[in-house]
């Protein structure tokens, strides 16, 4: 069993398919207006051919003026990429020819190869395709995709004039929804956003997210991926990929499909990848400091800001505006997120008052109120003041990019236009809402080094997005690898508990009163009392347990007030004496996921939360701070602090335990499938924790 | 005490501020280029003057070429309007000198009149300036504002030229925020919406939220009012207008800054108006059917939405697309809000398949692969084939507003657009994310009556906020004014309690056993058996209280174990024996909000759920289907279902228990300010509920 899930599969070159030397066009037609295979053609020809174009078609001898072959044998050299625009099923015999002929690669942009089940001739199709990628080695890019796009190479293999002409730049994308690509490209070049790579992967019969995620980590022109996935095929090369673009701090920004039920079961009939559960997909995105975006237009907000390419050293944002409503929307928006306000000092504060005397309050978010609205250099200067605070990690301010040098947005667009180059600390502007952009915008953002973001909300997103990824690379990625299996024994599994800090409450056995307080005097008051019968099996029912039992005299009445009742009507066998655990009750889980590897979940007990569903979740290994941090996202948070006459809870030894038996979870892997400590009992802050119950379940024999 | 908070306040005529027939500006200056007063002459210039202009400066004879007046009694007539450009200081002079002149209405554009509290020379201002108000019977617009725009009427009177040259359609907004309207309006413009008209309040010394509502309300013009609302200064004043847009249909959509309480707090500093609880003033949107937007972004797609003029006659949402990323990005979409999808039908199934036999599934959201991306007729057939089926209420497609004739989108767009013309359902067009626009778009999107929404979120949104305004027509308003108040005596709050159903649970007093006995076989069992006492205020600690008693012989123990171990040690006056009733608790109470009147707030019981804070909240009078909804809206909900082995809970009793109660609550406003039934116990379904505990807080004497 390899826990190291984040390594050792292999990750295969999609070179010959994003830079190809040689390009063959197989299936071009001029019926119509030539479809697909017109626009690439077009595209190739107004990027200058920069590479060799071979068009085929064994009907034709020539097509829109250039020489066409009737198959791969006939170009007479090995071609490095070949675009597949036959139907699905005349693909595998002209790839097969081809392969053998000498190609490299191929996108098969036709669906229709058993993905998400499929007829059996689609099926078969499917499994034909797999045998030719195996025999002859040759890499492909699909079936169901629409290719992409190389920027700075100028080859542009995807079908629509819309992901043409790219601005050269520090993004590259991999869509596996080959059609949504062009519109989210659309979008990010209006707002000013560079590509180095662009690429849909389809239903990834054999590359895969994983190897164009790494082929990017390795691109030098690349700062920032984009990806919308739909399901992920091989987890283990994602989680190495990932860890490889967080060592060279290379963010990661992703729209996941499938928050929803519904929505996985819909991606897994439409692309047959797996969906597992989304909130160890969530952890395993913590855990690698990849960023879920909330849709495709945040995607846009996101890589814009992290395309300016720093990262704030710590989590305290900053927002300053002339506006006391986009104040209180930004309060509003930032109760969605972790992150707090930095706390301007007293020095910031006089800085401001002497900028701004007029000013009513100084905090932040901080409205400097009208004054500067007319006076740009005033607000270039407030907006430095409060970058420059040591407790603002990251700044947002009010300003819209300019349209025309006469456009009122121009003054306090080029006031601030110098703040990106004074500090290191993330900032950017903002404005209320989307608006229209030209050359001119562009131009002028990128002259600055500034992103514009629309949106008060995307703006909050966004400091919450840059802290969160500062965060992931000061933590850095536990690593399970180093954990070994074998280290301990199932056998030894109460002790390996009581090891971790959470010892089951202590208990005796007696077989009368007199043994019985003598047990409760050594355990400690209060105990509780239960009948050791093999004939009742439900003790509490028939009044064989008593339970909060204080002093010796109570337990003396208890065992009388049941052998009183039940002597001759069950077997008495004994008595068991158990100390009483006072305190929260937490259950805490450790699984594996088929996908993602062993994880811990922590919730409170109790018959509402379950049903509330309000629990964490991680990766395993997780540290005492993961399970502080996983205590600190339950919605039933409030009652680990002093509620309502209780003392607050021993959070520590909670943290402490619940990370320690993460470790004993991975060290008896050979043994357990899963193990749930319900509930496990925190006592009041400096009382620690009692694993009241312990369930292992013990792994099937064929795994 | 009136408890028909939404009437009887006085609406004020803003006539004269929208639609003046002459205007004076108050402090014309030509230094610098003139500020705000120029780009106000200069827009009433470019409309051709549709009212008569005069300029006020007393050290100025004429100013960029017209003739300049001392003050207004020089002009020799009443103006209707006035701009008041000058500084705080100087407002309430000119403002009395206007008033006696005849002046009909202001609009103050500088702050400082004692908002927020302030310094004694400015709260001095604000007392004087509602003084003159007063005295003169003038209205105000401001201070603190930006003014408006009339846009049928040509009268711009807003310092920007961004919101000027508007397209007139049926959308009026009022935004407390002065600096905000002008770039909501040039996004919603770009978009391609119409105005009718456009103010901002600012600080509302005078005319209010409510008032220009009510204007809007009456504005046959006017289809759709948005708003951006930081604090309501006349909650009856409000409620009243929104009961008036509801009766006649127009949609008041609104971004009501402070969800969270440190937005509260702001807007309170800011703006000085009122900020109360977020979830009463949810409660009250909901009443009267304002739409709350997510934000300023959201606002604009769903004016568009709205401005068609559609509203569904369910809540049966239907969406088309070519792309099965565009259906999972739905369907997580989807989780966001309570509406459903509609079933399509075998015959529409059956049409479907007709049109398109490559398809692999025919459901909702529809997912028609490839096939209709190059035909564009068939998918114009498709939309038309799912639109029309009987369970689908509203229609949301995948479709791009050209740019230009040749615009790749032009062929799809094209083919759909007789479909809003063929339905009454709403039916509108949505993109993956924002993209540019351009006048051919707008022409396009009005040309069709088809919406064409930016984003996949948005457009769930959109069918959302259709539905739920849908809904609150069919529902109608409830109104309190037809509950009588004193129409029941608070000695009988418990025999109220039990006539609505929720009966305290039956109890007899015993003094022996033998007495005990009996009344538990009235009872019937369980029983709980209580010790009467003087003595024992902690019944349960010392052991006075027995649970749980199944049968005669359990209760005579009981009473005996009690009476063996206390008698002598404390005064026994005898014993409570009273019905234990099973089932989930829950908690209701009844208060009234200072700004918006009576409510109810449903929640479960027991300390977890407090700390989770999961409780649904209605103004009164709600009805039973009202609290069924509200129990759907608890996180909890599922312990209501068969959970764990529980049955079933009675909702139906408890729906119309708590319906029932909180007309008790309202029959006793006089007695009452508070009343809380906690827990009220919910028994299995067909078991009704039981009021176990009834705690009424008197009204204080001063209210």
């Amino acid at each position: 069993m390899n826990y190291r899930h984040d390594s050792g599969e292999g990750i295969r070159s999609v070179r010959s398919v994003l830079a190809p030397k040689s390009i063959a066009i197989v299936g071009v037609s001029d019926r119509g207006e030539g479809g697909w295979s017109r626009i690439m053609f077009d595209n190739l020809k107004s990027s200058g051919f920069p590479a060799d174009v071979f068009l085929i078609n064994p009907k034709r001898d020539e097509i829109w003026g250039e020489k066409c072959y009737p198959n791969f044998a006939a170009i007479g050299k090995a071609v490095d990429h070949a675009l597949m625009m036959v139907p699905a099923s005349a693909v595998c015999g002209s790839l097969r020819e081809a392969a053998k002929a000498g190609l490299k690669s191929a996108t098969i942009y036709s669906a229709g190869f058993g993905e998400g089940g499929g007829d059996a001739e689609s099926v078969a199709r499917g499994e034909e395709l797999k045998a030719i990628v195996d025999e002859f080695e040759i890499k492909v890019c699909g079936p169901n995709c629409m290719g992409g796009v190389a920027v700075r190479e100028g080859i542009s293999l995807y079908p629509s004039r819309r992901a043409h002409n790219l601005k050269q730049g520090g993004i590259s994308a991999v869509f596996q929804s080959g059609g949504t690509l062009q519109f989210w490209i659309e979008q990010a070049s209006a707002r000013g956003i560079g590509f180095s790579y662009a690429i849909t992967t389809g239903n990834e019969v054999d590359l895969d997210l994983a190897d164009f995620l790494d082929f990017f980590v390795d691109d030098p022109h690349t700062k920032v991926i984009t990806c919308l996935v739909e399901g992920v095929r091989r987890p283990g090369a994602l989680m190495a990929v990932a860890r490889k673009a967080h060592a060279v701090k290379k963010p990661i920004l992703m729209v996941k499909i499938g928050r929803t039920e519904e929505a996985r079961e819909q991606a897994k009939s439409h692309t047959g990848a797996l969906a597992g559960d989304d909130a160890v997909f969530d952890a395993m995105c913590r855990r690698f400091g990849i960023i879920r975006c909330e849709d495709l237009a945040g995607m846009v907000e996101l890589a814009m800001v992290f395309d300016q390419g720093r990262i704030p050293c710590r989590n305290r944002m900053a927002l300053v505006t002339t506006s006391g409503a986009v104040k209180g929307l930004s309060l509003d928006a930032a109760a969605a997120v972790r992150e707090s306000w930095g706390q301007l000092s007293n020095y910031t504060a006089g800085k401001l008052r002497e900028l701004i005397s007029s000013i009513s309050e100084i905090d932040n978010p901080l409205d400097c109120g009208p004054a500067p609205v007319a006076d740009s250099a005033l607000y270039a200067d407030i907006c430095r003041a409060v970058l420059e605070d040591d407790d603002v990690d990251m700044l947002a301010f009010l300003a819209r990019t300019p349209l025309t040098a006469e456009d009122p947005d121009h003054p306090r667009a080029a006031s601030i236009a110098e703040l990106a180059a004074r500090t290191d600390k993330p900032v950017f502007a903002f404005a209320h809402l989307a608006r229209p952009t030209n050359d001119y915008a562009r131009n002028f953002q990128e002259q600055t080094n500034l992103p514009f973001i629309h949106g008060i909300p995307r703006a909050i997103q966004a400091m919450s997005a840059l802290a969160r990824y500062g965060e992931s690379q000061r933590r850095g990625i536990a690593d399970i690898g180093q954990k070994s299996d074998g280290t301990f024994e199932i056998d030894h599994l109460n002790d390996l508990v009581g090891n971790a800090g959470a010892a089951l409450p202590a208990e005796r056995h007696a077989t009368n009163s007199d043994q019985a307080i003598e047990a409760a005097n050594e355990i400690g008051y209060p105990v509780a009392v239960k009948l050791i019968s093999p004939d009742a099996i439900h003790k509490t029912e028939v009044g064989g347990v008593k339970t909060d039992l204080n002093d010796s005299k109570s337990v003396k009445a208890a065992i009388d007030d049941i052998e009183s009742r039940l002597k001759g009507r069950v077997r008495i066998d004994g008595y068991l004496v158990q100390q009483m655990v006072e305190g929260l009750e937490v259950i805490v889980g450790f699984r594996e996921d088929p996908q993602y590897g062993p994880f811990v979940v922590v919730g409170l007990g109790g018959i509402y939360v379950e049903a509330l569903k309000d629990t964490a979740l991680r990766l395993l290994p997780a540290g005492p701070e993961d399970v502080r941090e996983m205590i600190s996202e339950l919605r039933s948070r409030s009652l680990f602090d002093a509620f309502r006459g209780q003392p607050a809870r021993d959070v520590d030894a909670l943290a402490r335990s619940v990370s320690a038996l993460g470790d004993v979870f991975i060290g008896l892997r050979s043994s357990l499938s899963e193990l749930e400590i319900n509930p496990i009992i925190v006592g009041a802050a400096g009382q620690g924790v009692r694993a009241v119950d312990i369930r292992p379940v013990a792994r099937s024999s064929q795994s």
